[in-house]
């Protein structure tokens, strides 16, 4: 009897060979008794790329399908085929429903999607209990005004402030448990949880986070004060971003590098960790710290 | 006889005080027998700012006035009064036209705007002669198209690739004199002069280039590359950074963080040295050194 | 009832106006039912320093006076007069000795001397129980050979292996929890707590870690990896860091930047959380992010 | 006939298959009618290595050699085999005696020994005359006690100011022409010609200065003020660094990363552009950026 009795599949985006390595690994589940349930998105996502026509019919015929956001705790496993970006998308329903994920590369090493796609037998290995679960924390951030919620939303890697349409400056304001930190003028910030420090903020000189730890890395981008400094608190402090009133620069919020929503004049982003962990699938041999050498090309020749 | 003949005056912010300044330099400068002339847009921005009528029916009907793109060389001098930012946007024409420029701050010194607005008389001593004239070189930029220019702009600071509406990354190639130097995945790249070395590039980490040395530095923004570095060119060099055709982040070009032009996919930004520098006028007692001290906070108390 | 009855009193390093300060302090301490101990090296510096024979006179003659090395929990309170270095080299044995430790700076704040000397009646605050208790971790590092201890000590802020007589690069390897992270070709690394966040690692690029963090920074020094970040552990994390045999550079280990230890070719450092925890006074309008700023000049003017 | 006619040939450090490197370079050189001189210390190298003692009765019986500062302009041509610290060793005299020479490295591409060894058939080029020649200018530094030299030498790379026997910071204050820049404490300072822009200095943040430019970088290490900068100038600036009297870390100078001064309490350390540059040799398919490309490991996989 395979652990995980319920898989649902995700792919996010098209690369060549995605619709093989989908067809493979589903034949592979059910030889092993496993029901696989298709990412309705994926479906749609191998139709705008024109992959053969029976392909998609065996596909959506067969197989059950629905949205992502539509995933209710019946399947006990995520697959997401692709890179760390597909991962993100899928990271918040997992971590609400409670379901493991496991990430699997198409050939690019991920600092998530460490299972490599030409050995689908690693999959089985997870089928059969052979793996280690790890969880990570969110962001969980909402937009005030007047301390109306305006907008909320979870993040695996970061929070940014930062400009709309042009490269002015943003003044703003940070408070941590409510106790004032300082005030920037600079292009924006990066609050980033341990995951996301290998992300966007790795390349605006932040720390790297190990995974293990719970903390929250603050990182302003391009401040004018050049003795500012990444700042790491604690994983359960409250942050908060309070805009100046006298900017023209008409600041977003991004989530995870995504979904961009505009922040009003004297608005407010408020920051927290999410009540509920992402569980995370790894193989056995996983090493966070080989990742690191490989990714950041640490390898001396 | 005063040096400079006809002064060419402009105030492009509105502070608090900056009517009762601009009239008490006007009456100095009467007094020493120099005609002046008021920009435009200097009268507008008071109107907008709700100066008594007064004072603007004064200026208006008094002095000439016309906009700073119709400035021609029948004035000697330039004199702006405000942050070095207001003194970016006359830089252009002042090049062009081969006229000096002299920047009064507003209080706080900046590192083109170096005359105290307390001391008129710093005003007086340029009059007689008694100053030193430094030139700074600007960058001309065109962005083409298939070898079609369809924006050509100049810049005293910087040229700068960088996102629109989104926070994706964008690749783009880097040649310098046609030679390949690489291709980033970055939020774009500053191109500054050493007068913009201590603007936008120094928040990024990069060098402080000394106002006589002619050279470029390039500055990727965050870069994937974590081993990029800043690169320093001598100031002839060409410059060509490339679009990657597969982008999704619509990138934008801006000329000393004002203008902005969207570049097209596998658009090029073609960059070198104008053919006329800026005339900038200091006092004799002006030091670059102890502006870098003030302005970054290096002294020890 | 003054809340501590027996305080232990030390001042490291000769300063202007120190002698005063002590005698002040003291007298202060006696009218408030204090029982004053010196440090034997405080009367030491003051006859080094050639204050006033009386002085001298009345301090080893009216007060008892052991060096630090022999406090014995019969103290209930350090006050060191000083700056951060001070407190360092007190830490040590007032965290083995459960006793804890308020320090005075001499006019300019200090991340750990916090109380202004111009105010004793802060001390009289904390004598009636109006204080805050923090406490701070350190570090307990071996050096070993051959799996044999040659050197063990503490540091409050920070190990760091660095090159002795010259400046050949040092190549060593980092382990982690017995993981293998990297191997370095640099000019050493720095190993610091949160409280050595914001002391040398500082300087080098690193993060500033708040002290309520239960976490480590490892910080190369001028790495040859330009890909190389500063990474931040878990406090319980086990450090080792393994030298190469065939480096010509005889490396140090300093601890606080003061001790320094030669470590052979082959040998190890071996660094954990030590057991004990230095307990550090602050007054209740103690504020961590305020000396931040203050101390980083982070003040918009 | 060749276009050099008689070759100096340098090895300094011994590495497996060195030997036979040499004499298979001899001997084609020989066969193109090219005078071989061997440097002195190479022959001491090999004997100390045990290599073969009938190689080293070979080479010392048949071919002159004498100590590289022997070095005349009888030769027209240097070979140094080895890695970027071996040319750097050979530059001062190379460019006094102005004499061009050639980089090849033993297996990894270096900045300046750019000529693989597998292909002996590109110094074959280089005797036809199918090379480029480039210069890089020296620094040349002297220390300086009461107006008195007490020491003086060239550098290729950089002049660094750096602590002796413990990590105490340096405290000393930078001019250049004569203008004071500002006061650090610090470790030490980098003074970095072009080609030095990529050796020590890279590591610590510096930018890279292209070997066409004429200028110098000046890179404070772990400097207390956090607001420091790399700062570039003109390369014909006049650069002192006076060393503060109360300080207790014993600097030292060092050239070139080798040869190390001790610099006196209040000792003052001179810096200019050297006269005699040095010629550097390359194949035409020599190329910077390639070079910057592959050390640094920008290629995206």
């Amino acid at each position: 009897m395979p652990k995980f009795k319920t898989i649902y599949l995700t792919a996010k985006r098209y690369t060549q060979g995605i619709s093989e390595t989908l067809i493979a690994l589903i034949e592979y589940l059910e030889k092993n008794a496993v029901k696989v349930i298709l990412d309705q998105e994926t479906i749609a996502m191998l139709q705008a790329n024109r992959v053969k026509k029976t392909t998609i019919y065996n596909l959506s015929n067969n197989y059950e399908h629905f949205e992502l956001s539509k995933l209710k705790p019946q399947c006990d496993l995520i697959i997401v085929i692709g890179g760390d970006g597909s991962l993100l998308s899928t990271a918040k329903i997992a971590a609400d429903q409670n379901i493991p994920i496991v990430g699997v590369n198409r050939g690019t090493l991920g600092f998530l999607t460490d299972i490599n796609p030409e050995y689908i037998e690693s999959i089985g290995k997870i089928l059969r209990g052979n793996y280690i679960e790890e969880t990570r924390f969110l962001l969980n951030a909402s937009i005030k005004h007047d301390d109306k919620i305006i907008n909320q939303d979870l993040a695996l890697n970061d929070v940014v402030l930062l400009p709309s349409h042009n490269n002015r400056m943003i003044e703003f304001s940070v408070y941590i448990n409510k106790q004032f930190v300082c005030t920037h003028k600079a292009d924006g910030i990066i609050v980033a949880t341990p995951t996301g420090s290998t992300a966007h903020a790795l390349s605006g000189g932040g720390p790297i986070l190990h995974p293990g730890l719970d903390a929250i890395v603050l990182l302003p981008m391009f401040p004018h004060t050049l003795s500012s400094r990444p700042i790491v608190v604690t994983g359960d402090s409250h942050i908060e971003i309070i805009m100046n009133k006298n900017y023209e620069s008409y600041p977003n919020v991004s989530y995870d590098g995504r979904k961009l929503v505009p922040i009003p004049s004297s608005g407010k982003i408020d920051i927290k960790k999410h009540i509920n962990r992402l569980r995370l699938i790894h193989l056995h041999d996983y090493n966070y710290f080989e990742t690191l050498r490989v990714k950041l090309k640490w390898e001396n020749k």
